[in-house]
């Protein structure tokens, strides 16, 4: 459907931001987490990078912006992602997405933002209203365009914010002569995890389980999953099941097909159903939490990865502006 | 009137920026540049930026800006500027104002960009909606604050991008700590300088004499300044003639005297003074002429010189950023 400047001999480079928002939930996980570890291991080159500059429009206190910012980075990496094949990085150790994002400004109409849906839902939802929060969507387009990306998996509420990227890069091109490739959109599947309380698991429902959660706060979260009140001896429908479908993530076919058997049998608590999910989570994410342990005792080898994928992504952007520079008639940087 | 956070022991600090956009005029010369060009020469510690990545909101030709940029580099070199003395650089060698133009962005409620006059003037005036255009006053926030200027010399119609700036840097050190001295402002005598029409010299009125225009064009602008029809043999106000006020400009005590009473005395065409204006015009700017002959054959040496002050100007900003980001939560970037 969309035209592109690249050719497809070309390396595909796929980026994708990570909000530094706090603890990660199983729908994070789920939804976005494994999807990134898991592209990366497939030797797509990754770009990932950790969203600090966005995170100023709402995180106004330094030590919770650097807190949030160096949790989700252990998070990712107890998780499972190779420092050595995705570049991941702080957005803010790459301050030439700023530079572009000014030239970007340049050429952006203001009926673009003004036309952007996320910012009249975000004062909606009661954020205060500012200049970063509304020129957000330049700075995303800065964020992919300075890598040159060919590929950006987004969600539902994003695809607009890639519009605008696409049609700043054309404008760009169409005045300066070509520098970027038409970034291309994947759209993510909405994620089916469901909350403890039904609902997607989000946590503006306050409804999640925390990954990196165990002992008492884990047990209490999976042990308040709102469940019918059929009695014990009852027969239960799985499908319908929040218990059953968080512990469809975890479990085998066979262990699925085991657990709704006994579901429909009738005499399977959910108090039981929880306790077996309860012991999946925990078995599942034992070796992210052990690592998570180990790299959180570690702080310098977490920067050490964070610098080096700081200085990848940094080259790749610094080729970039060179070519911005040179094509808008500004002087090349000394290096 | 203004409060500041800096202490009368700190060196005044006095930045301005210069636009690059196009020849320099008499009204140019007389209102600013021989002000900034005598600072220097006075001591205080003097950056003036070209202003290359605000013209990206107009001047949408790499080779235009380009040369634009040299031209007036060329002009304020040739016109005295000590590059020694002051530090004399392209806003786009410092791409650190980028940067801090985001982060100041997070904390400027959108209202106080829409109340900015020139905004509208500018789109009043058929200049295309950019949002480069309606940040504008952001950037310029950040060129102030990024050198921590203590004063800022600005015509009438940039007050209130003043105001805006000290707005954004009290905001700044409310929410993250003091960083910013407030800057001040002093509000620069209008020039007084008549075009060849009689109104305030303007390029956008198109009644400009240029500085270094020299022969025919500089005789055909000086000749084609308005006067009256009295015959040569009237007697003739000087303090109501075009002609006699641009030669005031130049010319001593004496010499004004001297043409005041042969105007009166009448028998004092327009022609011989305006013969007398060009003389004193070519007289005036000879030096510079030559000088300027000699640089634009020299393109090297006004590269180093601009590199030079770009190098001081990079390290005052690289200073201040290490504060900002420390403040703001962001780690400090590798030198």
């Amino acid at each position: 459907m969309s035209s592109s400047a690249t050719t497809s001999s070309q390396p595909r480079r796929i980026l994708s931001g990570v909000q530094p928002s706090g603890k990660l939930h199983l729908g994070n996980f789920f939804g976005a987490v494994r999807q990134h570890v898991a592209l990366a291991q497939e030797g797509a080159e990754c770009l990932y990078f950790i969203a600090d500059y966005h995170a100023m429009t709402t995180v106004h206190d330094a030590a919770a912006l650097k807190q949030n910012v160096f949790d989700v980075a252990l998070d990712y990496y107890a998780l499972g992602l190779d420092p050595d094949r995705a570049i991941f990085f702080r957005q803010s150790d790459v301050p030439q997405v700023c530079e572009l994002s000014w030239i970007l400004s340049t050429l952006a109409p203001m009926g673009l933002l003004e036309r952007a849906v996320s910012y009249k839902e975000k004062l909606d939802r009661g954020l205060e209203s500012s200049v970063g929060l509304f020129t957000y969507p330049i700075l995303m387009a800065a964020d992919i365009l300075a890598y040159r990306s060919n590929l950006v998996p987004v969600g539902r509420d994003q695809v607009q914010h890639l519009e605008i990227c696409r049609d700043l890069a054309v404008k760009f091109n169409l005045r300066y002569g070509d520098v970027f490739p038409l970034p291309e959109y994947r759209l993510t599947k909405e994620s089916k995890v469901p909350g403890t309380d039904g609902q997607k698991m989000s946590k503006s429902y306050g409804n999640t389980i925390d990954i990196f959660a165990e002992g008492k706060p884990l047990k209490k979260a999976v042990m308040g999953i709102v469940t019918d009140s059929l009695p014990l001896e009852a027969a239960k429908d799985p499908s319908t099941c929040n218990v059953f479908a968080l512990y469809s993530l975890f479990a085998s076919q066979e262990e699925q097909d085991a657990l709704a058997t006994l579901y429909r049998a009738g005499g399977m608590g959910y108090g039981a159903a929880k306790s077996e999910l309860l012991a999946k989570i925990d078995a599942y994410f034992a070796p992210a939490r052990e690592r998570r342990r180990e790299l959180a005792a570690n702080p310098a080898q977490v920067e050490a990865w964070l610098a080096q994928g700081a200085e990848r992504a940094r080259a790749i952007a610094g080729e970039t502006m060179r070519l911005v520079r040179s094509a808008v008639g500004l002087r090349s940087m000394p290096s």
